[in-house]
């Protein structure tokens, strides 16, 4: 199955292996208009390039992206987007130790099941270096929706056993840590504790939350295509994501009626909810307040610990994963969490300027 | 946007509003030659519909299903399996009161200012009536998967704030309570709390677990169609659902990576995992053990207690919500759960045929 | 393979056979707030109804359409639009003959060797009564159209050997003959061919062309969402159908460039064409001229008179078809090819809504 | 809309323009295990470059393709296959003429009114480059079903107004001559008129006849996803094409019964048909015999002589069109067809292997 596009109106597809030539996306149904250069592109990209600090992978990579068609004169010109970043510092080692075992919560064995055998440098197309697709045209379809006044703040909200205080919540802070907290203490608190996982040749996970804000009211479809269901397949199909909530999540589940409904009241002629449990969906669609979900990100599975496994002649075995590993994925994958979201959410925002007959006759009135 | 269907290759067509006509379900590629008759759908339906017990609605509707095409000799032909459910118990009452205002926690606010107006009564397409067109197509699912030798269990984990204890685990005692418990223990206290909350005019929510067995490895694809992010979709999709995990879920992200790895080992000539903390899935393919997730299900947001929210006049009003609505949905929506599983899994495994070459081949070869 | 659906963001989902209990349409994506009654969509159904003529089955059915679901108050809400027309003239006679043997020019064997069996009561799945969801579904998309302006022409340009003439050509005379065709004389002509045809125990094709007026500039997209592309598919699948031509078609192969290109010129400050060999599309995309195709009928294979086949136990043998057959079937195909035209035209309307990022700007402008 | 992309299982996505830095597919879906390198895919490109004969545009240009990902030692892995063609001869004169004007029978005024503006170096997304990613496609589409034993003889049938004599055809004469015709003394004759056109500042257009060797029985579903009706969008989503037909097409609408109908007989334990008015498909599905269709294509539009049309001024003006074109497109889009006929085909192929539910079974029986 071509399981390499997503979005139906805005929709990427994304192409390429860890040690291949190159990995790229092509992003087609963007419309015609958009001011968009490599700038703009890279500066997503530079958000998730290895060797930002100490906790990600050394890998050398300047991970440079190239627009090969889909501009005009600096416009997008309503053509397919071809972005490409080259694989520059593929360590030619010896990956015949890897070929022969399956790595522990890597999809080693499912590969060679699925498909007969697999491309294992570097993980082949599992790999993170696969998320540089999304991360691209996750950049075309939020410098699009900025256009529009819709705005992303994503940023981690726990690392391992540390998550931010509430109280302490400065959005700026979000830019001064090499772990995208929005909180300095924490933090640095979770520096530490990723030192000591280091130390112990161990590896943690976390959870990435996400804040959209400046959307209109209706995005989404009340059925089988409501907007927190779109995230919810949009985040899970990030490696590594075990779960997805939105608003209060799980914890609505232990809540009442009474505290977990959000009340509507006018404010200034508009109508606006005294909270947000919901996270800015009702029955699917947006609410017009704050769209707020959550990304739980598994522990790195690459460590340096001794673990148990099999090869591929049936035989149970002790393994040492070599090579340059984070200790956690969670600070590159902030904007990962973003680009998929930007994606979906310009997707149903595109998808639904054809709800109503009223506005159809309008548009084409207008036009003509 | 055509939101109202589901699925690839086996793919279902809703349609229906609680006060319309019916509610129904197109299901369109279903293998020929399933044996299925109506009383395979009902057995489904069953499971959902209302006056089970005091906790549910007493709308009294017998949500009998008619098969209208796709089967012939009792067995399905390939072509699209049309079956509806008639409503013969929609009140006449006046619903003019739930027409002028905006009810918190409900889809309300946004139909009117995504399509301009809404069908009120009832709820229109997001009463839980919808989940009925869903639930005929997963017991058709259901059904084929069974053939295959892959089942479910699906229950109630949570009612409001009671868990069930993993060391009463009974899954005969699923079908001893009316709240589909594997405890019934925790179904007694659960009982216990959901009178006091319709004593409080008040709601709760809960969480639904599903385990799937007898999957074979493969299914799901390593990038946007992995089969957990289609099956977070499948489950967000349902209305009140707010969060999905599958495996250790959101505890992983406070896990490391020794603990949350499961180690591979042989057992009788297959590779077999000693953990499952990831829930059956590996780079999104499905592994070879227990797929395992759940489901946080919000409050059912019609409660009696007074709400402050506001008219179509843009008037703050308070308002009390009358009516025959279910203190809690948990229970109803196990089968909802089920269903959406089957339906994705169903669509995972027919997709998967086409992954390698050498099987296609063959698959040709012999038919010929 | 999902295959009972037509269209991305307005699509229809049909479902039945010739012999089953009905047959049926669920519109999905239409936009909010469209007048649609019983009544409009039964006009259409009208004219491909049974019994019009002694050239047309006799089978005796009214054919009456409900709307199950999608409106309120009279108009569209934006959910699924579910259509239904229950079978009420099957024959009861004894099928065992028909079951056993392959119909000449039918489906029949394809159908066995695809899904192991079939419904072979009236052709099945393949009965030509599939097109009354078709057509139900066009009459929803034709009624939307006509709000904007779009209208339909659509008739039999030939039938048997007989050809309307341009000079003699009449829009309203369409509606004077049963054949419907916009030529009395040939009309007339075509009676005589047709009553030979009859008493021969032979059946003939013919070309049924289209017309469309009032597109706006643009509608189809530049590489394989052509809009001719598109609408030859949804001519193509209708079944019978053996050719499709836009424009000049298959002369302009034989035409040059100088003869072929259709010179723009101004008038009363619009641009437009001197002529139309290309039929109303330039590039994939509509060019503001009359929109022209045609679409090649072949001959009804159902025939009384004396043919070779094979049975199921492979034996050559001798049959002739009884029963109630159309002698030709243009004529009540008319209506089925205008009807999945409108569905074409409306989904690349509703698609070209997004193409330019000012309109998008502007429309959520506006909204709000 | 996102039209870039055709297939569903197997799936190609296009990008690229006439003047930008190159021309690229992605194909996705493609089973693992097909043997695949840059020759193979090179094969095909060669039979559409440039500057074969006096014919063709001088644009002189390699076409050599790199395959970007998705192989593994020399084998494809399951995952997407990205291919590019970097355009190395873009000439860099002055556009400004050609950007100020509509040329008849090109796109560039549809573009201008859908998009706001267009790329118009060289026809940008319109250009006949545009059908490089298609030809990459159809390679690696056509070298997996010739390892199923299904085999392509696609030619021209027609150019300008000779067309080949059934009597003289000789498939090995399609690669004996320039025109890619079966027919050595029509493919002289037709020689002779190119170049009167050339010397006329003309063009002139053509037929393209396909035939499909070795597909198995009931390929294409009954219903919209017939298999002709995929053909014929494959084939209309070619720039230039302006007709479509299958077996006897057009002709078939002016017979009978009695002679278009294919009697099926015995012949070595397997059922054949006496005859192949249909072309090789009943009902929609692959009947067994040779599948034979054909494409119209027009002359093309860009010839010397001079012509009116409009600026973008809004002015009558007269042109004429400099710079490289073929006098004829017919020769070069001979392997276009092909591969678009390969794609649907194949796409059907593996679409089909889910029909019955004893093959799921088996095939799922047999992997484990």
């Amino acid at each position: 199955m071509s399981g390499s596009s997503y979005g139906n109106i805005f929709r990427i597809t994304t192409w390429g292996e860890s040690h291949g030539k190159g990995i790229g996306v092509v992003v087609d149904g963007c419309p015609a208009g958009l001011s968009l250069c490599e700038a703009d592109i890279q500066q997503y990209l530079d958000r998730r390039k290895p060797g930002q600090s100490k906790f990600t992978t050394q890998r050398n990579e300047a991970d440079s992206v190239q627009i090969l068609s889909g501009t005009f004169e600096g416009k997008t010109t309503g053509t397919p987007i071809s972005m490409v970043v080259l694989n520059t510092n593929q360590r030619s080692h010896d990956y015949s130790e890897i070929a022969s075992y399956y790595r522990p919560g890597h999809a080693d064995y499912c590969f060679d099941e699925k498909y007969g055998f697999r491309d294992y440098r570097g993980g082949g197309r599992s790999s993170g270096r696969e998320t540089i697709g999304r991360t691209a045209g996750g950049a075309v379809a939020a410098r699009l929706l900025k256009e529009m006044g819709i705005t992303f703040l994503t940023y981690s909200r726990s690392i391992g056993p540390v998550t931010i205080e509430e109280s302490r919540f400065d959005a700026n802070a979000i830019w001064d840590n090499k772990l995208y907290m929005p909180d300095a203490a924490a933090a640095e608190e979770a520096s530490s504790y990723l030192e000591d996982c280091m130390k112990n040749r161990n590896s943690c996970g976390g959870v990435i939350e996400c804040q959209v804000k400046g959307l209109p009211v209706g995005l989404g479809d009340p059925v089988f295509e409501k907007l927190d269901a779109n995230l919810a397949k949009a985040i899970l199909s990030i490696g590594a994501v075990k779960g997805f909530e939105i608003g209060d999540g799980f914890a609505a589940a232990h809540s009442t009626g009474l505290t977990n409904n959000d009340a509507f009241f006018m404010k200034d002629g508009h109508i606006e909810k005294k909270t947000n449990h919901s996270g800015g969906t009702l029955g699917g669609m947006s609410d017009g307040s704050t769209l707020i979900f959550r990304a739980a990100v598994k522990p790195t599975p690459s460590i340096a610990s001794p673990q148990e496994t099999v090869n591929q002649s049936g035989e149970d075995i002790e393994i040492s994963i070599k090579g340059r590993h984070d200790p956690i994925i969670v600070p590159r994958a902030v904007v990962v969490v973003e680009s998929m979201a930007a994606i979906t959410i310009l997707d149903a925002l595109l998808s639904n300027m054809t709800a109503r007959l009223d506005r159809v006759v309008d548009f084409y009135k207008k036009e003509n």
